[in-house]
């Protein structure tokens, strides 16, 4: 990846994308030019990634303003509301997504005129992807002096550049420790189904030169207990007062965690808070029985196999250290805790 | 597979075993004629599972005294003994592997001639796998009583048919089960990095009308804490007094079932169990790192990517709440467990 070139951002009436199903093998940029376009890039994990989906949200708004041909601004909020709600359904786990849709949403509200929406709803979801890039600048130095030198360090899935507009959560955090002098090395488990692990964090790492080690996910419970992991952490796709939803495995790594001892952090932005929801209330998104039955064209499972593959899991706040987040780094049921719930 | 088809046998000079790397696409009955191609076959697991390995052992040492061309008894079984060095390297932790190629030697020294170690090779091999089958099935009986009608049971990788010679040892006792009326659905973790749960015990299972589901193996966790798993159950590679050894992964779900209150079991024969060695003492191979940067010709992380993969983890007895064998069932430290070790 070149290092100036975000994730996601906005380029004349297009959103521009790297199709993150192509990695590690082929690093290649898309165009999004219509909403529907968008939305299956979202639904087939091209863009992926709490942060990087705010953006997404926002920048899906942007391109329902821009493509739409209604002629009276009230036709034209409801081709927005429309178009929204067909964004807002892809992924019904993240908030980060609805979060970005509605805060476009609702500055457009104050448009005049449809031109004036236009505008207002391309620098809103701008303004977004600026301040992803800026909080997690913020997040990663508050969280890197929870990392010491020659720490070895587990992380799931991708919490990484590719996961928000630029830097990273948890990755940005090891980022912010190495660029302090400290020698990092970073355990990536590979992620299944998807192997956001083994194809994004194992490939965003090594381009930084960042020592890296993929992992099969059962692995973590015997390397923890050899003592070779010193601390793990994780982003998230939602918090509530109660749980961290993140990527399946990840209230696992928190159970082993707290059998050996080992710090586990999360690292997410406070667009990731769902101040009102608790675990109950959220839905965990199921995914196609054929991420598990077959890679591209190679079939691992009977082609019929029951299959139950759920994109989440949540892991209760008890099991986790801290949170990071672009204010500072808070501890579950402490004062910072509960203020990021009120 | 047919009823009658063992997953191993002898057959006029060759061995007869099922390529299990190609399952569940392709059922293909390879034949092995050299301690060679039967190497070959042990190492890129297209004979796999610790019983299977003692029958494939014992045969392995019937195929050495079948195909030696030695004049003088002595040579003979210096061939023998070279012969079976090279089948006890392909898998080091397999303690089973060793105990059938060990006790098809022991049972060649009696013999007064070329002629004569040549039938004893073959009818002691056959005794073992005739014996596999046998201990299977008393295993199985004596598993079975500990689940009840309407149990949902999480296994990992396959300790089925496939595995032994016949029956099968964690899916042996699920089978038995199943005969005596109870309603059993099974949770079959795919098992990573070569998937033995979702190509083989989803496969078995599914041949059987026994229901399962896939599911990944970072899964586990979710489902205990929703209480959707009563009983996990799985084989073993090797057992010493102090820890189980079985495919990686295994240990991580004993520590999820701890937490949840899972009853966690073993299945295995005694010829599994390591009567003098401790954890210790005991090698963890180390496999291919493509395992986890390829899945046939799809790359899944880069090509240079540092890798971890270990074929076994140990769980330390603690963690277990029985161990099923032919015998009975084993409680780790009283005194059935201890009499296991002297």
């Amino acid at each position: 990846m070149s290092e100036t070139m975000r994730t996601i951002s906005w380029d004349c009436g297009r959103i521009t994308t790297i199709d993150q199903t192509l990695l590690p093998v082929e690093y290649r940029v898309i165009e999004c030019k219509t909403v529907h376009t968008l939305c299956e890039a979202i639904v087939s994990l091209r863009i992926r990634g709490a942060p990087a989906l705010g953006a997404a949200g926002g920048y899906g708004v942007a391109l329902a303003a821009h493509t739409s041909t209604a002629s009276t601004l009230q036709e034209f909020m409801r081709d927005l509301e429309i178009e929204s709600d067909r964004i807002r359904r892809t992924r019904p786990t993240a908030i980060n997504l609805t979060w970005g849709v509605d805060r476009v949403i609702a500055a457009v509200r104050r448009a005049g005129s449809i031109d004036e929406a236009r505008k207002i709803a391309i620098s809103e979801a701008t303004a977004i992807a600026d301040e992803d890039v800026e909080r997690n600048a913020q997040l990663s130095r508050h969280g890197e002096s929870l990392f010491e030198d020659g720490d070895t360090v587990l992380t799931h899935c991708n919490a990484g550049r590719l996961a928000c507009v630029d830097i990273g959560t948890a990755l940005g955090v090891i980022r912010a420790a190495v660029e302090e002098g400290k020698e990092i090395s970073v355990v990536s488990c590979e992620t299944r189904p998807l192997n956001q692990g083994s194809r994004l964090t194992v490939w965003e790492l090594m381009q930084d030169k960042i020592p890296v080690t993929l992992i099969p996910d059962s692995a973590a419970g015997m390397m923890m207990r050899k003592g070779s992991i010193d601390k793990v952490i994780v982003g998230a796709d939602r918090i509530t007062r109660d749980a961290v939803f993140n990527k399946i495995g990840t209230y696992t790594h928190s159970v082993l965690a707290k059998e050996h001892k080992v710090p586990f952090y999360v690292a997410a932005p406070i667009s990731t808070f769902d101040p009102t929801g608790l675990e109950r209330d959220v839905t965990i998104e199921e995914r196609d029985p054929d991420e598990l039955r077959r890679i591209h064209d190679v079939t691992i499972a009977p082609a019929d196999a029951a299959v139950y593959n759920p994109a989440f899991d949540a892991t209760p706040v008890d099991n986790v250290t801290a949170v990071i987040t672009e204010d500072g780094v808070a501890y579950p049921e402490s004062k910072s805790w509960n203020d990021l719930f009120s």
